[in-house]
């Protein structure tokens, strides 16, 4: 075992750079060679350091979902930042403000919501969300006249400049096989290009954002950008989708064994879901809130035949062990589990430490 | 509405202290009449000033669930804590550098870790943590030969005092009628005596702690602490379950509305799972998230009929209205929404605002 884990007294969210950064320079690779804009969603790391490992690789647009994350980025330089989160109209102040400093893009899904833009002092440019089945916000991909209205309303409205179209796509997470993900990410690309026919504005840029679709596609035809977060760290339920291979997963929970119950074939771990969060996924026929994978002298190996988090208390994690012996997992040793979902896992440790010790410190809440 | 909702521009958790006041008494006062101990677990809320309103109550016991947590509630003049946790055996140094300067209770469940108490420098009280039936740590109610094996350790040990036996019958939230509540309490609390009249040691202390079966029970033979937690604020979750009434329920986030989507009868609320967080209850034969009240000028009414989150991501909500216009939810107003369990949705939002404007922050994570 590296021997950094063992001075891991508690709960500690272990990051392996080497591996984050070839993620990063995958995606912006795939990028370059398609022909799309990259602007990486931030919401994932939420860590201005790790936000320097995309600039050493050519980024310098960004995506983020909340104002107070969108500040934090500009305050280390982001120069250009697309609010990807339906405008929040008690905080079009700050906004305002915002877009005074920086390139700042909202996103506008109703009217009521465009109307609010029209006092507005500052340049803001304006994404029109759009809704390709995920069945969450946005304006539904086969209603072109009810985006003809809202166009219609913004061409009214003087400071705000109409960059096009954006979805997410994320009924791509529903999906079993690469090709039920890729194939749900394309049905869902050309539902926007063909939007943008029907209107013929084809000036209106596309702009889309999945992590299963846009790490297993080859291309983008007639998109203009796209938004990925998650493939930065991946997890445990983007590998059980195929979006990712084991050796890509760049995140580990260490966690403290503190019981050991071999007639139950479980152990007991300090990691709860104020550390996992209470996000999980299908497993073997069962939920599961994350899968324990070996330790090595370099990170962490495979995963661990059977071996996945199957119930979680507040800091109780009880990780079922039925293809391996509870004397594996001795009370004072760690286990390392990749976590469901590494987003929310993320924004519950507010800090990272790297396999060679240093501490990534996450945006203040 | 309470105009003080009117300055909430993002995600706000809101904390009525007149009824979390109200809350502290009627358990203290049971606690009193009933002749046990009152022992109140702070993981639920966190905070040093909500802490001082139990002190306004006689409380000079706590309960924790980290070590983190007790050494910042002892740095707020809190003599006496439990840490309401199995023995985290790589904090072992941390947790007798604290017993130099408080009394401190620990919990054990296995020989490995009371052998490793072995070596330590301070005095420290020891819980033999007993399972009663949840299935998550502890020596099972039925095995006192179990019991007995580890007392007999425990005597070898010069610098611990074994306190007594302790559960937490956390299978009352299985519940769904007060008389089941009552019931599986109480049969946890006989198992509790039971076991400890087995083995003929009267002089071992019984501590038991689950806010449904404390808050519903009208006594507590046999018992001599109690150690809830979640009864200074419930949630919907225990109102669903029958814990509480409704005007016992002390904390609601209040949304932004973003998006209103009439044909779906769903709103979206800037409001996710790193607000919420993902936990939910079974609510009108779907998952809830999180049900809807009606804000009023002191505060909330009651729950808006069939108006419950149905799902979550990051950083969105979405409301099902069935019972209501989503005219009533206009974009740009807020809903008030109290979260299915509050010791989650607290601990990601770091903070309270008081319905008299005060902001209360949480201990730092």
């Amino acid at each position: 075992m590296n021997s950094l884990f063992s001075k891991a007294i508690r709960p500690t969210l272990f990051l392996d750079e080497q591996k984050a950064r070839q993620n990063i320079r995958f995606m912006a690779e795939k990028a370059l060679r398609t022909g799309v804009d990259f602007r990486p969603h931030f919401k994932t790391h939420q860590s201005h350091e790790i936000g320097q490992w995309f600039r050493d690789e050519g980024v310098k647009k960004i995506t983020v979902s909340s104002l107070t994350m969108a500040e934090y980025f500009a305050g280390y330089g982001w120069k250009d930042i697309t609010l990807a989160f339906p405008l929040n109209l008690r905080q079009l102040h700050e906004i305002e403000s915002l877009a005074t400093r920086i390139k700042l893009g909202i996103l506008v899904e109703n009217e009521a919501a465009l109307k609010a833009l029209d006092s507005i002092q500052s340049q803001l440019g304006v994404w029109i969300k759009v809704d390709t089945g995920l069945g969450r916000t946005g304006i539904p991909y086969n209603q072109p006249d009810r985006l003809l209205d809202l166009l219609s309303t913004a061409t009214k409205i003087p400071n705000i400049h109409i960059e096009g179209i954006l979805t997410h796509a994320g009924q791509t997470y529903q999906s079993h096989s690469k090709k039920e993900i890729v194939d749900i990410h394309t049905e869902s690309n050309k539902r926007m290009v063909r939007l943008v026919d029907q209107i013929h504005l084809p000036e209106l840029k596309i702009s889309i954002g999945d992590t299963p679709g846009c790490s297993l596609v080859s291309g983008f035809p007639g998109i203009h950008e796209i938004r990925p977060g998650n493939f930065v760290f991946y997890d445990a339920k983007q590998w059980e989708m195929g979006s990712c291979s084991q050796d890509q997963i760049t995140v580990a929970l260490a966690c403290p064994v503190v019981a050991n119950h071999s007639a139950r074939k479980e152990v007991v771990l300090y990691g709860g879901a104020i550390h996992f969060s209470k996000e999980s996924f299908l497993h073997n026929g069962g939920e599961s809130y994350g899968l324990a994978v070996q330790p090595s002298e370099n990170g962490w190996d495979c995963f661990i035949p059977d071996c996945s988090i199957v119930r979680l208390s507040q800091e109780h994690g009880i990780l079922s062990i039925r293809g391996q012996s509870t004397r594996d997992f001795p009370v004072g040793d760690l286990a390392l589990v990749v976590p469901a979902h590494s987003c929310l896992t993320a924004h519950l440790m507010r800090r990272y430490v790297t396999l060679d010790g240093r501490i990534l410190e996450m945006m203040p809440i």
